[in-house]
C-alpha cells in the first residue's frame, strides 16, 4: 500500500526557481502492515534527474519501452525475494531544471534539509517506523545516489546506511565536456538559461543552480564554470562543483563515513557516463582510510538496471539496518 | 505460485532436429487458489523467438537491461490492476534453432499438436481450470503472438480466444529481407546450415524448418526459399511460408474466427519489423469479413513494452473467458 | 573544362508538376580537346535522387562530409589513371520530387525521351563527339544507375553500353518496405502529397510519379500502391512500379541488351538498401540469356563509393567504346 | 609529380621500439616544375594518428568509404583553385603504436628533430626549395595538426607558419576519458601493453609513449597517467601530457608563436571529440597576447572534410608563405 500525502517544507520555501515548498510524499507501507502495530526499518528512495516522485510511483506509459509502476519493483522484494517487511519513502526532489540533487541551495531549495528535517519528521510522526538512524536507510540511483552519498555522508545522525547505485561522481572526467555539449548546443549564441528540450541547457544550469548558485545574479542565479565564447574553465566555479563530487569530499568526511553501518556502492561495468570509474575510486578511498563498505557491479549500462538495483538495495539495506 | 512439471509429449518425439519430447511446463496458481476450490479460466502464454519457458519464468541476468521474472509481471495483474484470478500457462517452444513456431512440423516437432492436446489436456486433468473452450485463450508476443493465431484460428474448439502481440505477419513486407542478410553474412560461401552466434542463419532455417521442412532434405531437412548465388527468390516455396502467414490464411479460415468469443491485436505503432502493418491488415480483413476484434495499437517497438502487453493482454482475456 | 549550357527539350515541356523544360546541360570536354580536332567517345552521366546536374558540378559545401567537385574527379580518370580522353557529359533529372528517374511521365516528364533525343542531338551537333551508338556509354550511380539501365536496354541505337552503379532494383525485396515507412511518418493522416523534409514522401510521391502516374488524378497525379489506412498492398499498381524494375524488365529486353556491346554491373556488396542483391539476379539472368557482361563488386555501401565508381566505370566504358 | 625517396634518419634511430629509422619521404613538385628553374615555397604535411606516408599517398581501397590518392587533392589546389604552385612534402611518421605525434620521444623516436633536420635538410638538398623558414610551411590535421602545432611553435626558425587542423588539444576535456575507456576494455586485467585490435589501448599507449615515456620501464618504457585497479589520475603523469598540450603550452611559447608570420586554426564545430574548442581556446589565447592569427570553423565532424582542408589550409599557406 502506498500513502500519498502533501508535506509543505519551510526548506524549500523561497527558492529563487520559484519551485513549490508544498511536494508529493508517498510511503509504502509493506504487507502485513496495517494487521500489526510492530515498528519498521525505513528506507528512502531519492530520485535520479529528471522526473519526480509521482512519476516513479506511476510512470507516463507513452514511451518506446515500458516502466513499471513502482509497487511492481517494490511488492516482489518483500514477496518473492523474501526481504523483511520495511517502509520505503519516496520524497519530491524535482525542480524545474531538473533535479534539487539533495542539496541545499538558495536557488533551487534545501533539499539536504527538506529530507533529513522535514521528511524524516514527518514520517516518523505519522507512521511506524523505528525512528532511529540506524534504522533509517537512504538509497537512489544516479542523481538520487548521488543524493544519498551526500545526505548520509552529512548526516551520519539520519541515516547510518546508504546504498549509492550509479551516483553522479568523479565530475572532472565524467561531467566536463557536458559544458561544451551545452555551449555547442546553442552556439554562437551566449548562455541565456535553460531551453525547452535542450537537455545539455537544463543539466548545466540544474548542476550550476545546486553546485554553484549565485544569488547575486539576477535571472538565473548562478556562476557558470564555462567562460562563452572563449570555453576557458572557470576553475574558481568548477572548484565549487567539485566540492560536491564524491570522489572529492570522501576525504573531508571520513570521520561521518565511519559512523555509518553500511555503505553499499554498486554500478553498472557499462555505464554510459563512465561513473562505474567513481565508484571504483570511491571504494579505494574508502579501503584506504579502512571504512567497510560493499563495492558491487553488475553488468549493466546507465539505467537499463536500475529497477533490480532498487530491489538489490533494499534487499541488502534489510540487512544493514536495525529491527526491532 | 508457479508449478513446474515435466511433459513428454509423443508429438514432439520423432522431431528430426533431436531436440527432447520432454519439456518443461510452468503453471502459474493465482493468488488464492490453495484456498480455494474453485475452477478458473486459463491462459496459455506462447514464448518469442529465441527463449525458453524456463528463461520466461526466470530471466538470465547478464545483460545490460534487466527483465523481471515472469511472477513479477503476473501478480500485479490480479493484485494492483484487480483482474478477476486466473490460471496462466506457460508452455515450452523451443527449438534448437530458435523456436517451433508453434505449427506442426516433422523436423522441429509438431507444437500445435503438442499444445492443443497434450499441454491443454494435462493441465486440466492436474489443476482447477474450467476444462472447455470459451474458458481457455492464448497468447503471445511476435513468433508467440503468431503462435497464438495460428493455434486459435485453427483450433477454436480449444480456444475460444487469442491475444495477438506484435505477430510475425506480412512477411512479403517484412520478412523477405532477411533471406539476404543471410546470404550476405556468409558469402560467398553456400548455405550449410545455422551457424551458432549467426542470428540471420537461424532465423532463415528456423522459419524454413517450420514452414517449408522437408524430410527428405538431410542433414537439414528444409526448403530455403532463395537460391545461391543467385539470389532468386523460388516462389514455390515462399508460398509455403506465405500460407503460414496470417494475412494470407486469415482468408480461409474466417469460420473458424467467426466461432472466437475474443480476437485481440496489439502491436507498437513503431514496430522495428513494421509488424503492426500485418496488425492492420489483419484487423482490415477481419472488418471486411465483419468479424468482431479488438484493434489496439501502443508507441513502443518491437519488444519494448513486452510485459505491459502481458499484462493488458491477460485483462482482456478475463473479459472474454467465461467463469463459473 | 567543363562547358555549360541551357537546354530547352520538348520532351519535358507539359509536365504535370510544372518543372522548368530548361534544364542546365554540362560538358566535360578531356585534356588536349582545345588544341586538337579529333572526334571523341562520349560517356553520359546520369545523376541519383535527390540532386541536380549543377550540384554534381560543384556540390554544396555545408555538410559534415566533403565532396569534391566533379573536375576533380574526371581530370584524375584521364591524368593519374591514364585512361583515353572522352566527353563527360551531365544532363539535369531533377524533379521537385527528387529525380524524374530517367523514364518518361506525363508527370514530371519524358525524361528518357529528353536523353535519348534532345541532349544526345545536342552534344553531337555541338560537340567533337564520335555521333554512333558505338562510341556512346551511360552510367549512373542509384537512380542514375536505374537510369542507364532504362535508356540502354530500352535505346540500344543510341547507347552502345551502360555501366549501372548500385542501381534501383529488385523492389519487391528492397523497395516496398518503404511505402510502410512512408504511412508510418504521416500516420495517422492520409496521404496528400510530399511533405517537405520528409524523405519517405518524396520517395513514395516520386517514384509514383514516373512509375505509376496517373494524369487524370489532380492534385498529385499519382496511383500509390498503397491502401491507407488498411496498408493492404494494390497489386495492380504495384505491377507497374514493377514493370520498371530491371530484374523483371531484362526478360522482355533480352534483344535490346544482346545489341549492347558493354555492360557493367557494380555495386558495394554491403549496399544498405540490398541493391547488391539485384545486381546479382540481373547478372543470373543475363547469364541464362548467354548475354556477355561484367559483373564486379566492391566492398562499399550504399554510396560511400560513388565517386571512385564513376571513375571506374569511365575506365571501363573507354575500352568498349568505339574509337576512331 | 610525387617522388619517393627511402630516408634514414639519425634521430629516429635506436628508438625503444624498434621502429625502422629509414622511412619514406614523398615530395609532390607541382606542375610546371621540370619544366623551371624557379624556386618554390614548401609546405609539409604531417599525418594523422594511425596511418603512413605511403597509406596517404595511396590509400586502401578495401573499405566502406573511397579515399581518394593524394595526388587527386593537390592537382586541383594549383589547377582549379588556382593557387599558386608549391613543393608539398610527406614524411612518415608512423608509429608502431600509432603515431609518433611529431615529437621527441626516446621510446618512439625523435620526430620532431627528424623533421626539422633531416626531413628538411633533406627535401632543400635535393629539391628546388625556397631554403628558409619564411617559405617553409607545415600543415596537418588531428595529431596531424597536433604535430605542427608543436615543431612550429617551438621551432620558428625552420617554419614560419602552421595551419593547425582539428588538432588535439585541450586533453584535461578531451582525452581523459580515453584512458578509462582503454581499461574498461581490458578489465579486469590490469594494462599489459597494446592490444591488436583495440584501439583503446593503441591510443593510451601511443599517448604515453610520446607524452610520459619512461625508458626505466621495460618492456613497455611508459608511464601510464591511470592507477590500476583504483582508476585513480596519476597526476605526476597527467601533468607531462598536458605539458604537450596546446592550450597549455602556449603561454610559455608566446615569444616563438609572435615569430611566424601565419598561424592557422582551422576545426569542424561538430567535431566529435569536441577538439574545436582546443581551438577556440586556443585563439582566445592568442588573441589575449596580441598574436595574430586565423582562426577558422567548418561545419564537419572530426575528419569528415580532412581533404578539403588539407586544400584549403595550402591555399592559406600559399598567401602567407614567401616567394621569390
Amino acid at each position: 500500500m502506498i500513502v500519498h500525502t502533501l508535506l509543505d517544507s519551510s526548506h524549500l520555501a523561497g527558492n529563487l526557481l520559484g519551485d513549490p515548498s508544498e511536494r508529493d510524499l508517498f510511503v509504502y507501507l509493506p504487507s502485513g502492515y496495517e494487521e500489526s502495530d510492530r515498528r519498521y526499518p525505513t528506507a528512502y528512495l531519492l530520485q535520479a534527474y529528471g522526473t519526480t516522485a509521482a512519476e516513479m510511483i506511476t510512470p507516463a506509459t507513452d514511451g518506446e519501452r515500458w516502466r513499471p509502476p513502482l509497487e511492481d519493483v517494490l511488492d516482489p522484494v518483500f514477496g518473492r525475494m523474501g526481504v523483511p517487511p520495511m517502509i520505503v519513502v519516496v520524497p519530491d526532489g524535482w525542480s524545474r531544471w531538473g533535479c534539487g540533487q539533495w542539496v541545499d541551495s538558495p536557488v533551487t531549495g534545501n533539499f539536504e534539509q527538506y529530507l533529513v528535517k522535514d521528511v524524516v519528521n514527518f514520517v516518523d510522526a505519522n507512521h511506524r517506523t523505528i525512528p532511529d538512524a540506524r534504522s533509517r536507510g537512504v538509497f537512489g540511483f544516479s542523481s538520487g545516489g548521488f543524493g544519498a552519498w551526500n545526505v548520509a555522508s552529512r548526516n551520519p545522525n539520519v541515516f547510518a546506511a546508504m546504498a549509492v547505485l550509479s551516483a553522479d561522481s568523479f565530475l572532472d572526467m565524467t561531467h566536463k565536456f557536458m559544458l561544451y555539449k551545452y555551449l555547442d548546443s546553442i552556439w554562437p549564441e551566449a548562455p541565456n538559461g535553460p531551453v525547452e528540450g535542450n537537455v545539455w541547457s537544463e543539466l548545466v544550469y540544474d548542476y550550476s543552480a545546486t553546485y554553484s548558485p549565485n544569488p547575486d545574479r539576477p535571472p538565473f542565479y548562478v556562476d557558470l564554470p564555462v567562460a562563452h565564447p572563449s570555453g576557458e574553465l572557470i576553475q574558481e566555479v568548477w572548484d565549487r562543483w567539485l566540492a560536491f563530487d564524491p570522489v572529492v569530499n570522501v576525504h573531508d568526511r571520513l570521520d561521518n563515513l565511519r559512523k555509518l553501518t553500511g555503505i553499499l556502492l554498486d554500478a553498472g561495468s557499462n555505464d554510459d557516463y563512465n561513473l562505474h570509474w567513481g565508484h571504483r575510486l570511491l571504494s579505494h578511498y574508502l579501503n584506504e582510510a579502512g571504512i567497510a563498505h560493499e563495492h558491487r557491479e553488475n553488468p549493466g549500462n546507465h539505467g537499463g538496471r536500475a529497477y533490480e538495483r532498487y530491489q538489490m538495495a533494499l534487499q541488502w539495506l534489510s540487512q544493514v539496518l536495525e529491527r526491532d
